[in-house]
This record gives structure tokens, C-alpha cells and sequence, in this order.
């Protein structure tokens, strides 16, 4: 199996490691960085560059860099693509499926939408790990794919090391992530943003470390996440303060018995959540 | 050395094991629970029941129940805890200290509010743990008290695997906790109530993980941390909506440019903040 990777950061560098280290693949790669390349060829995790003249032989194509340069590339890159497979790599769905669909069709060539559900809050090849996608779910969205296909490409991904493989839609996907991982990223941003956070040395534990650990996000993608999921992200928003403010005012006005009950509400909602895992 | 603890949940228990294990100390406890008092003597933890009789025996006694009981406990003990130190260990500071100090006084004891910034988001004696404060920061606020008292309280909770011990004040300790701990909970119990919580399977990693771990909280418990922090925590809770309002405004008006300063002023905060570790 001959497989190609375009962008060595974080996830398409875990990739192209996991693939190396679990499969008996033929890996190709590309990257803006020329030495983040070279490292990877001279490694040995990268058999060679990944050109407009080998993605033909690619039974895979994966795309793994920001939304907007992942429409780019696939445009710029269709007419390359006749008979192998693209999955791009992206945090938003709707944007991308949009976008390559028609690609797919015009140019005769497979595309799945595909969101791997693991990250740190560090990025570049050198954080990337063939452990990254270790029980981590992988998100399909194999609209009017056939099923063989979907079998293959779920085979493909456990291999890498994902738990399991999630079949969605691209709006779905767009629904749930904004609050599962956008939504996080927002509340971390802001909470760091009081003063206090600049005292709390010797005065944080768990919660705080927790609560801010993903506020050292990379503003420029993130803004591109949020722009191309901007609607389900609003909405979300508009829910979290929403509920903050039910706390508030349970604070401001002293009626301790209703805090108690959001509070209680909250954790049954939680146990609940933590049951459907 | 004779410790006394008074409660024996996931901190007083965590007290007594770590106790046990990392000093030499003769350990009395007390809990309203009959089974979890037998069960800490029967295993060999403690030495015995913490008793009116025994407790001026104690080098230190240490209070770990919720912030009105622990009022509660001193107003009827103060009088037997004449000639030792008495140390508390809630998550507030102001409401015990003001209460504890004047019966200090009256019945000529040493009183120094603490509060180990270590837990877990599960509670109780079976989930304690001798190893739960590994290099956690043990905060006491010592006003009026000798120098040596502080450092002989110091080496205590360093022999109980505090990896540090952050002098003071209730004042200065209400205002940080009001943010690194008691806003989290808040903010993760609000987090969990967008109806997604509840699709999350498989759409899910990291960021959502954090932000909802300590949303399964004891409600009675923390109603009455922040009823005891009003003023602080009802603070912080207004700068995190204002905050997350700015989000909102850049999301809905388009302004992608804004959005992405918020997001990198977000992430420049926290790398100033952990470079106060």
C-alpha cells in the first residue's frame, strides 16, 4: 500500500510516523518546510516527496493542514488525484466537503471527509508521535461512498492505531465538534484572560491546569476553524453564557438553594454524558 | 508526634495515609461515619479514635470537613484544644479564620488556616490516597503566628509529600481560589449543560475532557465554598462572561481579524502565567 501526506505538523506527522511504525506502507510526504521534509526522508519515517507525479500511485492521499490551504491544495491538486483516495485532515467538514465534492466528481477521484479526534497543545512535527492516535476516535464522513470503501479506509485507520473509526455526516461533525473541541478552546482562551490567572502560582491544582491547559492554541488556525463552523460555534457560545448567567444570578441575588440545584443539575449531566461513552 | 484529624473523606484520609506512611506520628481520627473510623484503625492508619480526652495530646489537629461544619467543630471543641495547634483545611479561608481566631484566643490555642491544593473529582475515605499530595502546594495563612510555629508547620506538610508550602493571607487566598478552583467548577459544570454533552461519543478528545472532568461535583459541598467566597467568585464569573462576550461579539459580527486578536492575546496570558510557575 502506497500512501502520501500532505503537511508534516502535528497530525500529519503522527500519521506518516504511526503508518511507519504500524504498517508495512510506501509513505510519501510534503511539506512548506523543506527541512521538516529532509528530516523525514533522512529518518527514514518518509520514503520520499510527495509530487504531482507519485499521487497517482497513492492508494491514499491525506491532507493535513489548516481549512482554507486544504481547499487550496485540493484544488490546485485535482486534477492529480484521478483514482486514489482523499481524505483531508481538517477540523471542520462542511467547509472542506463542500468544496472537494464536486473536485471529486469532476476529476474522478475518491473523497472522504476525515477529522482524527486527538491533539496536544503543542504542534509541529516534532511533537508529532506514532502514539498520538492511541484509542482515539476517527471521524468519516463517507457521503455516497460505497461501503467496501468505508470498510477499507476503517481498516486503514485502526491500523494506525485508532480505537475506532466514527461514521458521520459533515454537518453532524460540525454540530457536535464546535461543542466538543471549539467551544473548549474559547472558554480556555477566555478564562485565562482574568488577572487572577497571573497569581495563581502555589494557588492552582487540577482545575485550573485543566481548565486552561488548550489556551495556548495557535490563534491564526483556530480563527479558521472557527470562520468555517461560525454558525454552530455561535450557538454554542451563546449556550455556555448563557447557563453562566443562571449561576450568576443564583450569586448575586443569594439564593443558594437554586446554585445548589444548577450544580447538581450540571453533575447529573455529566454522569449522564460520561455514561453514553 | 501526635497528629489528630477530624474527617476522614478524600482530604482528612489522604492526611492520615499520607501520614502514616511518610512520618512516624501517633495518628487519632474521627469521622461521623462508624465504618470508615473502624476501617482506618482496623487497617492500621490510625491508632485510635480522636477524642475530647485525647485531643490536647496532639501536636496538630487538623480539620477536614466542609466549611460550615468545620465552624461548627470549633465552636464545640475550641475548649479542648487548649495548648495545640489547630490547623483547618477548607477551600475557604476568610469565613474559618474569622470564626476560629477570637476562640484561639479565648481558649489559648494556635490556629493557622491551610488548604491542600490537591483533589480529585471522586471524594471519600476508599479513594484517599498517601500519595494525593505529591508536590501539591499547601497554602496556610499563619497571621499572628511565630516564625517558628510557620516552620515547624512547614516541615509537617512537607513530610506528607507537599511539594511546597505558599504563606498567605485569607484574603489574598479567597481572591486566587475564587478563580484557579472555584470559577473552574463553575465554568465545567456550565460547560456540561449544552445538549452536545450528550453526543459526544466518539466526537470527542482532550479539550472536552478537561473542561468537563470536575464538573461531577458535590453540590452541597461547593454551594457552600462559594457561599462562603461570594464576593470573589461572583467577581470572577462576571470578568469570565464579559470575556467570553467578546467572542461572541467578533463571532457574530464576522470580525475575523478581532477574533483572532482575542484568540492571541488568550494564548500570549497563558504563557505568561505558566512562566510564574
Amino acid at each position: 500500500m502506497t500512501v502520501g501526506v500532505v503537511g508534516l505538523g502535528l497530525i500529519g506527522g503522527s500519521v506518516v510516523k504511526s503508518a511507519r511504525k504500524y504498517t508495512d506502507s510506501i509513505i510519501f510526504g510534503a511539506d512548506l518546510d523543506k527541512n521538516t521534509l529532509e528530516k523525514a526522508i533522512n529518518e527514514g519515517t518518509l520514503d520520499g516527496a510527495l509530487t504531482c507525479g507519485n499521487m497517482k500511485d497513492c492508494d491514499i492521499v491525506m491532507v493535513a493542514i489548516p481549512p482554507f490551504a486544504t481547499k487550496s491544495w485540493i484544488e490546485a491538486n485535482a486534477e492529480h488525484l484521478t483514482g486514489t483516495t482523499l481524505v483531508d485532515l481538517c477540523g471542520v467538514k462542511r467547509f472542506i466537503c463542500d468544496a472537494a465534492k464536486p473536485l471529486a466528481e469532476k476529476y474522478g477521484f475518491c473523497f472522504v471527509g476525515g477529522h482524527p479526534m486527538a491533539g496536544k497543545e503543542v504542534s509541529g512535527y516534532e511533537n508529532a508521535s506514532a502514539e498520538l492516535f492511541k484509542n482515539a476516535s476517527m471521524i468519516l464522513t463517507p457521503e455516497g461512498v460505497s461501503d467496501e470503501k468505508v470498510a477499507w479506509l476503517r481498516e486503514f485507520f485502526l491500523s494506525l492505531g485508532f480505537g475506532r473509526v466514527t461514521i458521520s455526516t459533515p454537518e453532524e461533525h460540525d454540530a457536535i465538534i464546535s461543542y466538543t473541541s471549539q467551544l473548549a478552546h474559547i472558554a480556555s482562551n477566555a478564562y485565562i484572560k482574568s488577572p487572577s490567572a497571573q497569581r495563581q502560582m502555589g494557588f492552582s491544582a487540577g482545575s485550573y491546569k485543566d481548565l486552561t491547559r488548550v489556551a495556548k492554541l495557535d490563534a491564526r488556525l483556530w480563527t479558521e476553524l472557527f470562520a468555517c463552523n461560525r454558525d454552530y460555534v455561535t450557538e454554542e457560545l451563546r449556550v455556555l453564557i448563557a447557563n453562566l448567567n443562571e449561576y450568576l444570578q443564583a450569586l448575586e441575588s443569594g439564593d443558594d438553594e437554586l446554585l445548589q440545584q444548577l450544580l447538581q443539575k450540571g453533575r447529573d449531566l455529566k454522569l449522564s454524558a460520561d455514561g453514553k461513552q
